[in-house]
């Protein structure tokens, strides 16, 4: 699972089928340190997550058992909000003092 | 899901069987800014994007799950078309103004 | 799936089950400029795309729809020869020209 | 499967329904001289790796055959502690000596 | 399926089971002039490769479809042994040559 930062939101108003229930997020993933890094993408969001937090996103086929309906086309899901991360002993994210 | 520009358009006559109906756009990976980075690719397009258009892709096996025919070998759909884009909460997309 | 140039091939005796009828092609992903970029890598094709033709491969697990025997260890199938390729509405590739 | 070094833990106290049992470590992938190179990445740990053990991951879709439960949302799992690797002829990892 | 060239060998005491009668090698992508380059990946290996041999690799889920038990957490398998490798009209590589 990639570890990544909440930096965005995109809606959507012609989308396939199934998807309307749920929330896009856009993400990044982080480094070492917690900055975010590389490209931007979507994931699906059913924690509500908000911008800033980090999250864990499930990637590729598995991210369709994250929904109740396994059969939608998502290759990105949130799959826990993060509480603690820590790096070689060091905190390097903590929810609630960033929240 | 990636979070891609269309920048193009290609043909082709010799396909494997089932392919006929599906419009394939060339589509790359958009930055923080809306730019287009990276390699271009290829998705089956069921929602007719224009050029410039600001669209969300799933890739790998899931893209199978937006088409009628599950069993076709497609890593790449379109899933829609995003209407507005922030990040860090400043707009970077927006359709009908770009549109 | 990839937009690809056919850079190369390659023979192999010892192999897996059921390759035997499938040649493979050495492709590498092509940038907007239709020149090959990357690294290059194998793809199984039944179209006989020959050296420098400009194709479309799908990669992952639904490479394996691509062939009659969907229980092979594939990851990378071409799915088609293209004939034109436009981005930003410049022809970067025609099949009928180049060949 | 990826070559990679544990170098840190995450902890989520809202998650996907079936991951409580399941402890997440931070890896990296190495490269030849058994450095962790990279973004890290979570991976679900049933072996219980230490901080700079270097262990086996699976990525993808194959990952959710590493758990008991088939149908977790998971694409990346420790599927064994490496004892020793020898890159070239010369021992770069021996799990004993660093242990 | 990745050109890899094989570069070493891993061992694991503790893994999961059903790994106990496959062997691992660790390999890495190719580049044109057939020089190793990237992150070094395990892949298993039931053809024997010996070191700097050249094999077909498959990745992700189709992996599991090389070995006999297809719900193993593998994604990376050797499906070959390469003979010759011509790039460009080139040979860039030959089995017997190197052997």
């Amino acid at each position: 699972m990639k570890l990544c930062k909440v930096i965005g939101f995109a809606t959507a108003s012609l989308k396939v089928e199934g998807f309307s229930p749920y929330k896009m997020v856009i993400v990044k993933s982080i480094n070492d340190h917690g900055s975010p890094v590389g490209d931007p993408f979507l994931a699906i969001d059913t924690f509500g997550a908000g911008l800033s937090e980090v999250v864990a996103v499930v990637t590729g086929a598995p991210a369709t058992n994250a929904l109740a309906d396994k059969g939608l086309p998502v290759d990105a899901a949130v799959i826990g909000l993060l509480d603690h991360i820590s790096i070689n002993k060091k905190e390097i994210y903590s929810r609630h003092k960033e929240g």
